[in-house]
């Protein structure tokens, strides 16, 4: 009665407004004629037929839902399936399947971390990874981004339980985290290393096994990984992919896999359709890999500031976040899709444009959609 | 080199065995002969034609998957639908959907609390709401469960933002919170209400639209519920609802939505084809709650431990988590699916078969689930 608790709210939107910050959901259609460079479907199966049959032949003999937690009716042999093949196709001992990607990092980062850990961050690590650290009940060291060194002053010494923690390829700028060499600290410190591979599966090592399995370094006893199943699997979730004892430390101890509904069978499903023509079509992640590079090259031969693509993810830098807004704006009546990224999404407050690359774009889609980035940059973004 | 970090996992592996607590995944078929009462399938939807037709349907014409965050590609007309309709169905101006009712949960708690804000939360909440807590930059008082004049006692005097958490049903023991008590009490001191209405949606409420309508709360202004589309709903997914400038802010500013890939098209399709069903057929909610009354009597007359059910969840203590576990051995093993609780999923540490109610249970399925669980039940349990 006294006053109304949200009243502070009012306070934040209009900061928002004044600082040009203000984020609106856009409702798309099913069908569009935009281009799209602003999804994470890196291999372009979100939509294939084989991979949405395959999800609604699931929801239709499993259900609409998973129906309980995965300890108790969530867990169907579909679940199994797919545990049983990511893990064999990315070359890990076991694999565990959680509702979604952000939900695994949560699982990973606190079950690896008993009371007293420390863990050690890249600066650049996913949103899941740092509330993951949030969560723990260990000592987070936050050490510059893609600096092995910076790993291995934070370790140094360290006797107790160590938890190393990088994004394979970073979310934002696309750039990819040095991993032999944070694997080569990790083995000298004694320190577990955890990989969320989120934006590197699919698209990264031999026929797109990720970015662990390009580094040698699946199945090794000390590492663990983290993936989606959003991104170049096309449907939702994500996955624990390490050791079998860690995998079973995980269902026994990971709140976010206790306590959370399993996976839709329908999702389930979906990854699991993608994944097997991803192996029978091993050249898919190649192709998105060259169509990236493609990208880039036409890109900044025009003047623009973009980092050369380790994998599908680009990024151009805008001169601000109004900028980068009717950039964003010019672009999707031009007919291109690009994702535009402002504070709070990155971590360095700069705004860009934020592409990805698919497989499945054409010589005419590449030529398109550089055509119109170019034609439609800002003043001060070359 | 110098050693394994995982080797301290072997040491917890061993305690669980020897606690008799050891948890492992049970893949289920799609078809089975057993008597569901495990999951939280409370109106019997998640395989209902419609709903998997629907969700079926999506997965075929949006795609398996959502392709990106809800900012970028991830919203589809199908998220704007079901979010207009879980508003319009439960009393609330506006709502938001993400991938999992757990990060609804985590999104209204940090949202919610600038920092130096004071939480107040009950002490059976569940682990989604805990988290949220940790995650909060903000001071957390658990008070003793389902007492408002701990909310009181804790809240008084306090001049800065606050928020008063609890569960509408409790999920291991299905008890209801003192709803219009604790919103009382949060009115008088300013606070706001966070209500999490994972097991009242569908089941409370005129038709089933849930707790907080029932208790005449739906709307208000410093009230905001959470609900997960997994349970009654059939699905998967989460949303939360409150004023419009609550949302906003939330679209603004929740990390678990931000950052996180919206909600896979099938999901969100099943969980609005369950919805429409619902409001089609309001004795469904009430057909619930009297098969849970109905089982609640049957095992209590037969001497079983059991608190009387406000909802669709039963808890039936066990005299230990090995005899829980056998207990729920042998109704399986005589055609019942029930859930077994051990530590660390309980709060209070005691095991307890934990019985779910549908409301498409017939009386002869009830008549037989009441016979197994009671001829079943170990030496200790009466
Ligand atoms: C690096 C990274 N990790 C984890 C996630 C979370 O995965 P999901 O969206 O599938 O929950 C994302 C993206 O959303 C991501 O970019
Ligand atoms: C009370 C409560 N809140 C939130 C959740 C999380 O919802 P979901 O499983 O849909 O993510 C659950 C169950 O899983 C629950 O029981």
């Amino acid at each position: 009665m006294t006053r109304d608790p949200f009243d502070w709210i009012d306070a934040r939107a209009e900061a928002r407004r004044r600082a040009g910050l203000v984020r609106t959901l856009r409702p798309r259609p099913a069908e569009s004629e935009l281009l799209d460079l602003a999804s994470n479907d890196y291999l372009g199966l979100a939509r294939h037929p084989e991979v949405t049959d395959a999800a609604a032949r699931a929801a239709v003999r499993w259900g609409a839902g998973s129906t309980g937690s995965r300890l108790v009716t969530g867990t169907t042999e579909l679940h199994a399936e797919l545990e049983a093949e990511l893990a064999a196709f990315c070359g890990f001992e076991a694999a565990l399947v959680f509702a979604t990607g952000y939900a695994a990092n949560l699982a990973a980062v606190t079950a690896l971390t008993p009371p007293g850990s420390l863990i050690v961050s890249d600066a650049a690590n996913h949103a899941s990874l740092i509330d993951g650290c949030r969560l723990a009940r260990a000592e987070t060291v936050v050490v510059p981004h893609r600096e092995p060194e910076g790993f291995r002053k934070a370790l140094d010494g360290y006797a107790g339980c160590a938890l190393a923690i990088t994004d394979s390829v970073f979310s934002v700028d696309g750039d990819a985290a040095p991993l032999p060499q944070l694997a080569a600290v990790c083995a000298e410190s004694g320190a577990a290393l955890l990989v969320d591979d989120a934006h590197g599966l699919g698209v990264l090592g031999d026929g797109g096994r990720g970015t662990v399995a390009a580094a040698g370094l699946s199945g090794a006893p000390g590492v663990v990984c983290t993936v989606t199943l959003s991104k170049s699997l096309g449907s939702q979730g994500g996955a624990v992919l390490g050791p079998a004892r860690v995998i079973e430390h995980l269902v026994n101890s990971a709140r976010t896999f206790i306590f959370d509904t399993g996976l839709a069978p329908a999702a389930a499903a979906g990854a699991l359709a993608a994944l097997r023509l991803l192996r029978g079509e091993p050249g898919r992640a190649a192709r998105a890999r060259a169509v990236a590079r493609e990208v880039h090259r036409r890109l900044t031969s025009a003047g623009l500031d973009s980092a050369a693509p380790d994998a599908c993810v680009l990024s151009v830098r805008a001169p601000g976040p109004d900028a980068a807004v009717r950039w964003a704006a010019d672009c999707r009546s031009a007919g291109v899709a690009v994702g535009c990224f402002r504070p709070p999404s990155v971590p360095d407050g700069i705004s860009r444009l934020r592409l990805s690359a698919r497989a499945d774009m054409t010589v005419s889609d590449i030529s398109k959609a550089c055509e119109v980035i170019i034609r439609t940059a800002p003043d001060g973004s070359r």
